[in-house]
């Protein structure tokens, strides 16, 4: 997919040892509610087994990542995160200028 | 760190199964003749077990961040990717507009 003119949401968080089921339902459950939102484009996650994780949410433009983030469920899940799931986290907001992709033939 | 006006360049990727040992020494290479690059202002990387990862090198400008892109060595890794370690891939260079960070008191 060309990304171009996208807005890249780059979630880099190291998570706490503590409360494993409840990260995964809370993760799952704004995957979902993240999917619904006008403008999304996607999403990518990864999570090493030392807890660093990378989550980048893409959308149309800034005005779908700030609606977003604006999001009341989203909001009051970071609270959450604060309180439990992650030791650290960065956030970085940045628009595409270009992008490339490559498939085994 | 506020990464305001940083390039971020977003790389995510489907390992194979192949070769763990010539990535994992490929990928330490890459990881220390990037550092060594002029403009570089750091790395985040996480892969799940599932093989996906997703990388952000992080740059001072678009020039630093296409030096990179065309140093020889970063280039000729790239054709190793392909052949081995890689089922696909996905590239997206993007222009940080603000950045936020947070860490346990």
């Amino acid at each position: 997919m060309d990304r171009t003119g996208q807005i890249a949401v780059i979630f880099v968080s190291q998570r706490t040892d503590a409360d494993a089921a409840g990260y995964a339902a809370a993760a799952e459950a704004m995957d979902r509610l993240a999917a619904a939102q006008p403008g999304y484009r996607g999403v990518d996650a990864a999570r090493g087994t030392n807890g660093l994780g990378i989550t980048v949410s893409w959308w149309a433009d800034e005005a779908a990542a700030i609606a977003w983030r604006e999001h009341p469920a989203h909001a009051a899940i970071r609270a959450e995160g604060r309180a439990r799931w992650y030791d650290r986290c960065e956030i970085a907001v940045a628009a595409v200028t270009r992008s490339y992709e490559w498939e085994r033939p």
